[in-house]
């Protein structure tokens, strides 16, 4: 019932303030014996951090976790798991003019109105700072998955910058860690650069939609009703700061097919179940088919940015506002490792529940 | 953590199969004292109820609710409210060809591999006559707001047909129950009819977009991180059977914006913050900001067509399909009603956590 | 987070008052493919039921439980299982003296106070009627045992009533379903028939001590901190109507031990470790050790009494009352089947929960 | 869902093992605007810390929490507070003998059998340090317990220790804080020194029964079934390491009395109901009816003793085990903070859940 917390069986609950001594993820409900070290999930973590290139916020963080509990050894203990960061570079100077004025577009008025409480130091709990802490509990799910689950492979991209899209005629694996848009069609990767660099220099932002697919997920994952595995990672995926839409397989697209033309076919194959097309992301009544489940979200533009925007003060006033601080162009670049900590955690927590309440594997056998 | 329930303070727990002797609701956490009756829970079913127009399936449910518990002389108690709809008209031997074979597109494929279970009769669990009992809750979370948010107003409509949007020009909300799309623009009204009744001659089937407005909302309302007002809304309308997608304001769109076009500034209005637009669907950071909520999902079509379909059997035989049955040609015009009732009690459950959490009324002022 | 809800994965949320037209209990998370029949389920309600000697209320209730969902073909379907009970004999007439006036002891006036609601028919939610739905629902949860862990033997028993405890030495598990008062020492029985029948014809009531105890248990269920087996034991337990004490093995006598006479000794038998005593009532550290788990409650004497006592009105006035109605002179006997099946649903919660986050049987092995 | 959560509004968390680096609490629910400070909840924390008196464990911690999030300027955010505290002393290798034997009485062998760990410098998550992590969170609780409830007081104590009870009659609140047991009657803790030192000496260890008073508790907290004030009570403190059991007012003993006996008369006074006597411990039918809510919870005596016992290796083989360490031998008397601390919590979230579902203060009025 935790408000910062997800997950039922693998149940993370995140804490920590953009400019506080520290933030991280209280991480309960991993299958113990799971090999955890701080070195692996680093790797998840500089994927994420600021300051990577010229198009994420300068903000100097070293993103360095700390494993507080939970981890014997270098394996699970099957008790929580702390994983701590600590802020280190926190020059909340920058932030004085938003002390006062609400950002708009920003949590900072309605956070204001909720609780009576401004952070002038930055965004408080609704800074995206706080995604670190998912991708730190998203590498503990990666390491639980890779005992449970061998053959599954996570994969995050963008698929679209502002107006601009990819060609998925041009769709390349190998790509996506090749640019620092993680987008897979390396001519995107080059049109956008350009795109995001005057966008940057005028001080503006822009939006942009994130892919996650899961490969290897086995069928029977999920319920019916509201335990839906696509309920569950429309969840996960909205909570991401700055998301405004969530799409699975077709996604807002199926609502143009027609019932004939929406049906993936379903033949035989030497394995079991094969389907002529992928329409449902992986998911038919809540429950994974065993084809790659496919996630899509749409994280608007930053609303910090250096264009003269009409707000108002604490106090009522009128007045403009200008955000000068560190801030992402796009940050929907740095969602990408957050998308696909969501969708490890998600899956785990499936797999855990299913395990939970079927046992080991599918139950229903076809052929 | 029951995989059939939403929810947190005002928590919904729903039972039933198509086909069995009963479907409801199992209603916890509502606050006593509030009037609720059978008729009024019944006006809203009987939107939902089937066999209204030659548009949705023929099948005769009377739909009739019985309140079971948790109401003594027409309020509420404050204890379980169990809402029961007997199914009547369960004519299953006209889903006979299902018994073997799996409806591409539909969840019969994956239920079987999760459960080992096949209900011939219909689609058992993850049949649409689930969300009744999603619709009766909803009333009871609409008359515990007409309590104690009496302002508020929650309005569902189609903004899509197959590839057909409306013309938002000339959106009128007096239009909405005029016909049987419940779409606000009379010129869309009467072309969708006529696509409609061809597709449902050709036996195929159609998605839609579904909007539902809230009118009346509070600021404060949600919290930063996963307790998002957004998140829960997200899950509550993915969790309707059939959705493939969720936008909150602009959606999947505002990823093609720039920040300084997203953002809607704000200005003082006398009762407090006015905002020059909508980009945000009414929440900012998670937390309502006291403009209209905006949701919107993708339902898609039918799976169950009369458009031959090739699949397998449960022993893994290839072989085609043809759903014979009564099926809705737009599966999507039944989920007004669900969309509006999922709402509802996404908005009661965040009343009863911010009063729990803050107390009544946003906390911060403003001028 | 339903306040009428137990369980984590096992969930059972129950519904209904005394004199509403029917309760019951909504039972999510049982594992598909579970024989589960309304015959099977009525012999332990029939236990339970009142009426069945003179010991207990003259109330007639049939307490015919009937499966509305989740069941299909005499299995369990794996989605939410609805199990109704009709009122059938609701005589509220009878209570029409406590209608203004607040019976001591009873739940009368807090339940006024929190809800503003005085269900003047009888106790409302609070009535013990709502045990029938945990003994329904606890016979799913003995069904689904029955499958994953067929050698389990769970029993309840009374072993004080009043001031009169049983000698220990005369134990005979045979004895037990014997007597109306489900005690293991033949002579304790008849002791007690003539003390309570002198308590009955004075119109008052007394209180009882049941032990259920669980054999069969396997090693490794619950966790070492607040999802401890003798958390959920003591919660379960403390949750029936009247239940003033919870123990554990030797529960609260363990506090007059020294450490050296309450640890039971450990050696090593043909099948694993054999432990010297049972002090510990089959639970070290929140964990299940593999020997039988053993938990007492206490019951107080029924509030609903027919020798005089000072009370007040809900206008405030001072007054005596005389509770006339059918009550049982001893609760504690109808109260054995309730912890029985509490013992159930908390055993197959953790069995789930276990293999969730562990997978089948314990993880350490010894010798 | 989370195994190491409690609370469903107010939420705490706690993680950490014994000889980690840290252990600490994530406190989730918290209201706005609460003052805290690490030094009130240190003042709470130097009560439960070991070493205080030649009655307690030796080890020294110096038990500093830190405040790593939640808090800013003085007051808690309403966002998850993050409280840590490091492990000083970890003198490991007094444990070397109980890394191949499991301690009788000790959750060594379960936690083994579960997880398949064996953390052998120390207890890992078993040991009662982590009730430092509970005392920190209590010590949250009661600070916006100050602020909602101001004239709310609670207080534990010890009322026996091994077979000596006190005598009620010599009950002086004032003593409890002047003699190292926490016991309000002045002889007791004379005669206890003389009897503890004794065991100490010996190498023994004995249990004890604790006490724990809650005064200003308003009416109409709890709920009539499953989220009963008492049954959330009886988890908290089950939920407390060696708890072997738990009672409400009367506890076990009301299984003695007859109904007219048991039944707390009512009368009405000047602001409100006045009860004669309080065996409900201020609980009726799970809803507080205003009077102090009184929980006693049995400690069972420390399994680490120096006192030879039988006992088995991980690889089977039959041994004797003595532990040195430095345990206390009595580890009821730092319980006495830590049922306190549980107290607080569990009042919290029921006066948080009681405004979320019923508003500010009791609904039904008297008089």
């Amino acid at each position: 019932m935790s408000l910062n917390s997800f997950g039922h069986l693998f149940r993370v609950t995140t804490w920590g303030e953009s400019h506080g001594p520290a933030l991280g993820a209280t991480v309960d409900g991993c299958p113990p014996g799971v090999p955890v070290t701080a070195e692996a999930l680093q790797h998840w973590l500089d994927r994420r951090k600021p300051g990577q290139s010229k198009y994420t916020t300068q903000r100097r963080e070293a993103d360095e976790v700390e494993i507080l509990s939970g981890v014997f050894e270098g394996v699970s203990t099957g008790t929580p798991i702390q994983l701590m960061i600590r802020n280190t570079d926190q020059r909340s100077k920058d932030y004085g003019d938003i002390a006062e004025k609400f950002r708009p577009g920003h949590a900072d008025i309605t956070y204001w109105q909720k609780y009576g409480i401004r952070d002038y130091r930055g965004g408080g709990r609704s800074s995206a700072r706080e995604t670190a802490a998912r991708v730190a509990a998203g590498g503990v799910a990666r390491a639980a998955l890779g005992v449970l689950l061998p053959d599954l492979v996570i994969t995050g991209c963008m698929v679209q910058m502002g107006p601009h899209g990819i060609d998925r005629a041009c769709w390349d694996d190998e790509e996506i860690g090749r640019n620092p848009f993680w987008v897979p069609d390396a001519q995107a990767a080059e049109d956008w650069a350009g795109y995001l660099d005057g966008l940057r220099k005028s001080g503006d932002s822009v939006g942009a939609v994130i892919e996650v697919g899961a490969k290897g997920v086995p069928p029977g994952l999920g319920a019916p009703v509201y335990g839906k595995l696509d309920t569950d990672l429309a969840a996960a995926m909205m909570s991401i700061n700055a998301v405004k839409g969530v799409e699975i397989g077709d996604g807002m697209s199926a609502a143009a097919l027609t019932g004939s033309a929406n049906a993936d076919e379903i033949t035989m194959g030497p394995d079991g179940p094969v389907y002529s097309s992928n329409h449902a992301g992986g998911i038919l009544g809540g429950i994974s088919t065993g084809q790659e489940v496919v996630v899509r979200f749409a994280v608007k533009p930053t609303s910090s940015i250096l264009t003269p925007r009409k707000t108002i003060t604490k106090s009522g006033e009128e007045t403009e506002i200008v955000t000068k601080g560190r801030h992402d162009p796009c940050v929907g670049i740095r969602a990408v490792p957050v998308g696909e900590a969501m969708m490890a955690c998600v899956l785990l927590d499936h797999v855990l529940l299913h395990r939970g309440q079927v046992g080991d594997g599918p139950r229903g056998q076809i052929g």
